[in-house]
């Protein structure tokens, strides 16, 4: 990083030794997995330089804004409105719990067997390594989970947490009760950062948010492209940094980014071998620095054409409405443009492999990856409908369950150049 | 079994042979966990002739029951109101799920690392072995946990599921979805039975459930005595066949046992020696044959007083009010008695906390063993919450998490014998 930021890591309470540790894991991780990619486009150096500063200069952004009276609040949730966060003035960060780190501590108030990113994401808190976690003064949890759902009662013994109530099914009703939900985070924000939520500041704050999403879109349309012009890793940290970053900023790079793209497209210039398999990877959030399974599939000749993640197509395939004529309109807006999210925690969950299937077709792809990480209930059980919906549609299929450890990493570089045998073979 | 009824688990579509292997675990299981104990009440010996008979007479009665056009209904949780499928003229059943059995053919369709309950339900199914599962012509499923919401879609392929969505909190929106998940119960039942759920017969069919509440609650009373007038174990039991036995007969006959329990209390027999420590079991559903802590704490020198479990204190504490002036009034009072339930499915769930240091103030509790079952993130992200307040109250609590496999009884009398010995040291 380019400044001294210990003093602002001491500041924030951070355990300097176990976050000298993580920094020192990151940078060669992202050095190995990211920067020895062939023909990266030249407008990932922006995204490029926000890893490089991970805890530097938006840490200090996100100091700035407290120090003029501004809120943080984190999120572990795409279902978390971030336009409302905004229109109360405050700043949405996605918190990443990608790394196995604090697990000691974690273990002291988790089970053992639990999903990987609940126990990262108390093992940051209870270690103090994330400055972004440090920064929040509150964490808005929600129930889309058993795991998270409990383990947020232990975090708010922390930090405070304010749950919202993410409905089991979609029917009516529970549109109704999620509507209320997010009416009533409106009044949570207002009252907590004590600015008023009005129609403009919502208005602007659905335009900006709508904006990132579009030029995510933007992205990810240029890579239904053959050649793909990007890829899969690089278009993964994009949407990983698309969590944290300002979003005005992010999304002005990633348009310069998709404007160098679409030259490609327009001169045929792809990122891998011609005839490279096309894959999409669906399942579970991949949060910084947990790039293992991409990196894996694009070092076996691959290349991840979309991402049906919620660091991925979940997060910003669908746009807020923009028509609403006075907030509760707005809100009404927020509330169907997030349940409109095929997260494996409603029951049935059919539009999600409905999604799946027209991915595959619309993107060319050659075989999905469902990757997901270890004890999650909801992706590791719709997977057997995941796999019935695409054998009825013929479409390749390898299933994976992994956490944030290397040790399994032998057998899935194994089980993934079997898979794209096979499909080679079917190609041929 | 008295009869032969090989004919019937055929015409059932059993899986003869594996379930020949089924009916020899449980019988000499019964017979060592149960047989042997000392000072038994007389009165157990129906529960012991319901057990000799598991999947015969009653069976039986379910199958005349459908011959006359009776519908029979399964359910996996405690949530599921039995009164409306009475009322409506059928049968409820609570499914057991608590073998190891059809592992290898419910692992076709479920993660490996799964809540033991559900694997099995799964096997069960699959693996053809389960009269009771057979008889039923509609499984009822709720959202209560991830693993059953989602397995639930799977078992839907080979049995109707209707879900009912019980809630993530206790608010008044939440107490007005799941009164409405109610009401849309009633008419699911009289559509799929074709009988009109009458005011009387609702009535009726409260009654007599909370019949079969209030006689458990007795049982329970009881035990509150030095010394205990039963086991932990036989109280288990009766608990256990509670879900699935005629309900005016399991009423009448467990009444009896309270009786002949009276008469213990006033003359001071105990089925335990003098002085032995006193045991509240708190967690997840234990399920008929799955008597494995029980037994080893009730072998080690100790007696259970509670179970603070869905097979136990969480079925019956609470009965239906019985004052309803209409139909509208009896799902009203049907809502809030099942809303009542502290299941750790809820956030927050406080009141279920509060309630186990009530509970070993009044059962004069030296302990409590928090069991939970393998991968249940409900309960065993909630036993650090549990283990929080009972800390504050200084109540001693061991912490269990444990499957359907023997593997582990060794390591688990052992850990149980050294929480006993710091007990006994702690009241001496």
């Amino acid at each position: 990083m380019a400044n001294d930021y210990r003093p602002m890591w001491e500041s924030l309470g951070l355990d300097l030794e176990a976050h000298d540790q993580l920094l020192q894991v990151i940078p060669p991780a992202f050095g190995e997995v990211y920067m020895q990619q062939k023909n990266r486009p030249a407008e990932m150096e922006y995204f490029d330089f926000v890893i490089s500063e991970i805890h530097g200069l938006r840490i200090q952004e996100l100091q700035e804004h407290k120090a003029r009276g501004g809120k943080v609040v984190g999120a572990f949730c795409i279902f978390v409105p971030e336009e409302i966060v905004r229109a109360a003035g405050g700043i949405c960060v996605g918190l990443c719990s990608g790394a196995e780190i604090g697990t000691a501590q974690a273990e002291k108030v988790l089970p053992r067997n639990i999903c990987p990113l609940i126990k990262s994401f108390m093992g940051f808190k209870l270690g103090h390594v994330c400055p972004y976690f440090e920064s929040c003064d509150m964490v808005v949890g929600e129930t889309t989970c058993d795991g998270k759902k409990k383990a947020f009662e232990i975090l708010n013994d922390y930090v405070p947490v304010h749950m919202m109530e993410t409905p089991q099914m979609k029917r009516e009703k529970d549109k109704a009760l999620w509507r209320s939900e997010v009416r009533d985070f409106v009044t949570e924000m207002e009252q907590f950062t004590g600015n008023n939520v009005t129609y403009e500041s919502l208005k602007r704050a659905i335009q900006d948010v709508n904006g990132k999403r579009k030029v995510l879109a933007r992205l990810a349309e240029l890579r239904k492209n053959i050649p793909a012009p990007i890829s899969g890793k690089d278009s993964l940290l994009i949407e990983q940094i698309a969590m944290y970053d300002d979003v005005d900023r992010f999304t002005g790079q990633t348009a310069k980014l998709c404007d160098e793209l679409e030259e490609r497209v327009r001169t045929g210039a792809g990122v891998h071998e011609p005839g490279a398999l096309r894959i999409i990877v669906s399942g579970t959030p991949m949060a910084v620095p947990n790039w293992k399974v991409p990196h894996i599939i694009e070092s076996s000749g691959a290349v991840i054409v979309a991402e049906e993640l919620c660091t991925g197509l979940r997060y910003f395939e669908n746009t807020v409405a923009e028509d609403g004529h006075d907030l509760e309109q707005q809100v009404d807006a927020l509330a169907k443009r997030y349940l409109d999210i095929d997260c494996a925690c409603f029951t049935p969950n059919a539009a999600r492999t409905d999604k799946l299937v027209q991915l595959a077709e619309e993107y060319k792809a050659d075989g999905i990856i469902h990757c997901s990480l270890a004890f999650c209930d909801p992706y590791l059980v719709e997977a057997n409908r995941v796999e019935k919906v695409l054998k009825e549609h013929n479409i390749p299929l390898l299933r994976i369950e992994t956490d944030y450890g290397q040790e399994d990493s032998g057998q899935l570089k194994t089980r993934i150049e079997a898979f794209f045998e096979m499909l080679a073979a079917k190609k041929a």
